[in-house]
């Protein structure tokens, strides 16, 4: 257990008027928990506090070598008002693996699940209950040590944020369009791939920007080695219902193991279809789409939840989708996630982790 | 030409004994160069400050996505009391590289300039001038936007510090043993390895302390696509002498096109010896060892400069070179790259550039 000091915050902020659509990842809520590590100490000095801008060295390692690993998860309120947690405990996992994989020290579990439920529980107030909306979680640790040469850092912080939000992508529900990228590789096996941390993600901001201007929301990976299996989507993994089999690519090292995908996966496994995690190449996609076979396509994330895709774009090829509507399962798996999320859907898979 | 402000520390710190060896990287000087980006006004308010801690909102994107870049040069104090670059064009053309491939605005190349003679100019009080030191200079950039979501940021902080440093590996110019990886991957063709961005470092962590802990200073890698090619050590290039040619990996796309490299490719041609820039098999490197044929082996780097290589590790095979000693080539170089830095040798290349 974690003795977290709770310094309330004497500035409170407004708390965004709800008849107002909420933006992604702009608004922070008013407390914030911070934790530090030192060799000596281990982790320490575990406190709720202020959201306060941090004050860091400029040779701080973190703007330097990038040791720093991040997660996100949401926490939504029920219609009787319990504030509840989707299956933190893999996110705390997952934490754990990029730690490893990125020489951050481990931070013990128990103490990582106390620490979400005391700032939000601190911040409770701040939880939106439009449909659609959430209390993002943003967990992460930096990597503090004044120094330059490359190496681990002896000092960390690790901090956790909270920010109301509504929809990622601005389409909603809808479906989004996707631009297959050909030139740019976001990760490779024996690389930082499956761990969640800023290097995977500036690697893909040039390929996004491209896509973007292109009309494209996102971009999905090829494989670095062959350029021809499929990864994963920029924020999110990748499903594909084709000739009525869910398929989706295996965790081969180089993608991020969802929670949502793990999530699909199990529902899909129960509902009795047919579950294929194997390497899936763009051809055979292709091939599909040109066949009719090609069923659904939805990507999965905590952000955007289920997210369907109406059409893809691999070179001069454009693929729509189910008439770029959003299919039946796709849409099935949004309801029940989001019902579960949202405790009206009953538990039967323990998801749910509730915050007293 | 930038409008810089000067606002002279009022608190200066002790000048470091030069009597006493100096670290690589751990005492910043009393000053420091900063200037903004926003979008509406692209860069702005170019000051040089006291050094000081950057104050920074926990959701600043540097924090989350790793979009930042950095370089890396030095400044010499010559017998003569003149202050010398080397190159430092060549590190601003790589810093507007990296800038382009992460989505970075780029830096005029002539206020880049101006911005380090200033900051240097400031503290020229701290330049070392004992042999194997120098004032190592850090320029680099953050993304600072308070936003949670994967784009490029819309305002930055572009900043300079100085180190002033000795030699980069406790060993000096003895030869330094290095690890051939195998298992991790730095970079891959398609992804940021040619880019001088932290994502590179951080991947290189959990193999450099594997490496460590075996006793050996530096990893060397494989190519991520057939994990067979050479590539780079993790803040070196490397060069072989075998049977009289020197060689070195080729500039691929995943590794850095180092200014060190560049210099001793110039050397050596100017020497007449003949010089391949190709790729190179580890296999190759290993029959060169066992056939007796692989005369020198020294990795390039700013921090470095040259760095003798005395063993190579591969898997189970530990290739021993020249004996463990000093080549006279990597000597040679060496010598004649700090005689160049230190304004003992003709500059008839022009890579110095003064310091007014
Ligand atoms: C690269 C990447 N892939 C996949 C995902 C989806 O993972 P999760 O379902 O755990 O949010 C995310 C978002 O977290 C991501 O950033
Ligand atoms: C990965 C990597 N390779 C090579 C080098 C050598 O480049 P340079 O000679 O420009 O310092 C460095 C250091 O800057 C580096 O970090």
């Amino acid at each position: 257990m974690l003795d977290i000091k709770f310094e309330k915050t004497k500035n409170p902020k407004p708390i965004p008027d709800e008849n107002n659509p909420l933006a992604f990842g702009t608004i922070f809520t008013d407390h914030m928990f911070i934790m530090d590590y030192e060799t000596k100490k281990g982790w320490h000095n575990a406190r709720v506090t202020e959201y306060a801008p941090l004050t860091l060295d400029p040779s701080a390692m973190v703007f330097h070598y990038g040791q720093e690993m991040f997660e996100g998860l949401k926490a939504y309120k029920a219609e009787d008002g319990k504030i509840l947690l989707f299956r933190p405990d893999k996110n705390i996992e997952r934490a754990n693996n990029t730690n490893k994989r990125i020489c951050i020290p481990q931070i013990p579990k128990e103490d990582f699940l106390q620490a979400i439920k005391a700032v939000v529980a601190a911040d409770k107030g701040w939880i939106p209950t439009k449909p659609g909306t959430s209390l993002y979680i943003r967990p992460f640790v930096i990597a503090t040590d004044p120094y330059l040469g490359v190496r681990p850092s002896d000092t960390y912080k690790f901090i956790i944020i909270l920010s109301p939000v509504g929809p990622y992508y601005p389409e909603g529900l809808n479906p989004v369009k996707i631009w297959i990228e050909d030139e740019y590789v976001r990760a490779v096996k024996g690389g930082i791939g499956e761990a969640k941390t800023g290097g995977n993600y500036v690697a893909s901001l040039a390929s996004q920007v491209k896509a973007h201007d292109a009309g494209y929301s996102q971009v999905l990976w090829l494989d670095g080695v062959e350029r021809k299996y499929i990864e994963e989507v920029g924020a999110m993994n990748i499903f594909f219902k084709i000739d009525g089999t869910v398929v989706t690519p295996m965790l081969n090292g180089s993608i991020l193991p969802g929670v949502t995908r793990d999530s699909c996966i199990a529902l899909c496994k129960n509902w009795g279809l047919p579950v294929e995690e194997r390497k899936i190449s763009i051809d055979e996609i292709y091939e599909a789409a040109q066949k009719g076979t090609l069923e659904e396509v939805w990507g999965t994330g905590t952000a955007a939840v289920i997210s369907p895709v109406g059409q893809l774009r691999w070179k001069d090829h454009i693929m729509q989708i189910n008439d770029g509507g959003i299919g039946e399962l796709s849409q099935k798996l949004y309801d029940t996630v989001t019902g579960i999320q949202l405790g009206k859907i009953k538990d039967s898979l323990n998801w749910i982790e509730e915050v007293e």
